[in-house]
């Protein structure tokens, strides 16, 4: 089946298992908490719908996994709204610790209800991924429900710890590569190669299988994160006439521009006047592209995605059974230009 | 053995747990972010020691019921640093959405490392303290390690529950005593609730007196609540000369307040003039009396006392083998004064 055909499918029922944690798990006494979570994931409220929700990557990758497995996607389904609330409990927590005002277009949860409340809505969001979970005693066995929260868990350690880094390098001026890997592994990477092992574990895959899953999915988030860098300063949006909307304006420290602050002493000391003007963009392009930034950037975004796509080859035991996996992974990694 | 003996030799090992659980989740990479933790812990920093640590009630509420369930209380160790994570990680967060500078007379987590950093130390530790349940796979059995992830998670549900209310009940000027009751079931029963649930799963006690170590743990935190919110404003401290520190100038609703709000116009009308100042204690003190505040605060307290201590007959085997949890109930509920 095609990915599209396969994602009509899939998406509507990964829909659904997130209303059911939802409603299930909040209180139908205080409509109002429930709302800020309805509201944060894109059911309610202004600008509601497709848009607002987000693509689910997630909890699709969850269960084209178990597929890819041998097993039955449907099983996985608790899996796939855990891995989803997951993730949209770190963004209501991280749109506070930004202090963006703007999530997709719409007031962030923080910005709406203040931040009490919507570190509290984060809080319950937090537990529901984890409640999400339990219905995998129904669907597989009580004891892959406790190792899927095993493999949660871990996630979120990694998770809080990239959100260390990112927070902790916002006052850093020079930061190493290292840590930058250190810090998209833990922001991007560890979620996406926990949603791969969560599909293959419900599908009953053998360890040593399971974690070449975690690898394709790993070294996917880390060539997604890298891909998107190279495209926040050569994108679309940011090279035609909107530089406003580059990377370089943000200030936001992407492997481009730490790989240029390392190797170009010019770019270096634009970079580090203090906040790039758009007026500056241009120079500072061409700077990085001179010490070769962007074609560096694009060569390990490539290597990575080979690594994601080998160790995919070596997770599963038909090769066909990873067509949609695949076609997935063209279509995150593309270069959109 | 008295309390004191037992506690004397429980604490030591409830603090050696919780300091395995979090040198074993933290990444020793990042010394800043495990300094964080160690730091509310009360383990490091300026003022560490038992003073900063607090008194570990909720873990030896565990092990008390672990023993009087008839089990070894060396095994329920997992459950008693997971609930002393959660009500810690809750510490944190509750010190960012209350924009409290101090706790236990030391700086606030977010006081000292910034509001981003200390929302993501909460995160650590709520996910510690779900990580910290995986060894009841190694003392008791993984079906215990399940269904206390299943406790603690329904736990966290009730407590973001009340901390929603809470946060609400600082914008609304009237409020009901059922909404009174909400909010601290949520806030404070529920974890104390789960405390003994857990010791009392631990033991492998039968589903029926599990349920009744519950209620034992839940009513003692109701008439904790309660109790406190007398001696917040008939305790030694509020009365003996310090007006300063009575609840009635913090503005805290508690149940004092809300019933005399419900019971005496006087009240109301001084209370809700906005704020009251320290020479309105003496009169507002008297205008809650003559309405019967103070006399029926402290008949709830006795009742839910009874209620905790008929629970807790009820969950025991042998009336002995309750002796400690009796005295440590005596000792939470003593009036101070």
């Amino acid at each position: 089946m095609s990915l599209a055909s396969q994602m009509q499918i899939m998406l509507p029922a990964v829909e659904e298992e997130l209303h059911s944690v939802v409603d299930r798990t909040t209180n139908s006494v205080y409509p109002e908490l429930r709302g800020m979570l309805a509201y944060h994931l894109g059911w309610e409220g202004a600008g509601a719908g497709p848009e607002a929700q987000g693509k689910r990557i997630r909890p699709l990758l969850v269960l084209l996994c178990a597929q890819a497995g041998g097993g039955e996607w449907r099983n996985a389904l608790p899996a796939a709204a855990g891995v989803e609330l997951l993730h949209n409990f770190s963004l209501i927590h991280d749109d506070i610790q930004d202090n963006s005002p703007l999530r997709r277009g719409r007031d962030t949860v923080w910005k709406l209800w203040g931040v009490p409340q919507a570190i509290n809505a984060g809080d319950v969001m937090f537990t529901q991924a984890f409640r999400a979970l339990h219905c995998l005693g129904q669907t597989i066995s009580a004891s892959a429900a406790l190792e899927a929260h095993r493999i949660l868990e871990e996630t979120c350690l990694k998770l809080t710890e990239g959100q260390y880094l990112d927070i902790s390098f916002e006052t850093r001026r020079l930061l190493p590569l290292e840590d930058y890997w250190s810090m998209i592994g833990g922001k991007t990477s560890a979620l996406l190669g926990c949603c791969a092992e969560l599909g293959a574990l419900c599908a009953g895959v053998e360890d040593e299988r399971r974690a070449r899953f975690h690898e394709f999915g790993y070294s996917l988030g880390l060539a997604f994160q890298v891909l998107d860098d190279w495209l926040g300063i050569w994108g679309d949006a940011s090279v035609i006439g909107k530089s406003t909307e580059s990377d370089l304006v943000s200030g936001k420290k992407t492997f481009p521009v730490l790989y240029g602050l390392s190797r170009s002493p010019e770019f270096a000391q634009l970079w580090e006047a203090g906040g790039l003007k758009v007026e500056d963009v241009a120079q500072a392009v061409s700077l990085l592209e001179s010490c070769g930034a962007g074609a560096v950037t694009l060569e390990r975004a490539e290597e990575l995605t080979h690594k994601a796509l080998r160790a995919l080859d070596q997770a599963v035991a038909e090769p066909q059974k990873a067509d949609e996996l695949k076609e997935l992974t063209a279509s995150l990694l593309k270069r959109k230009k």
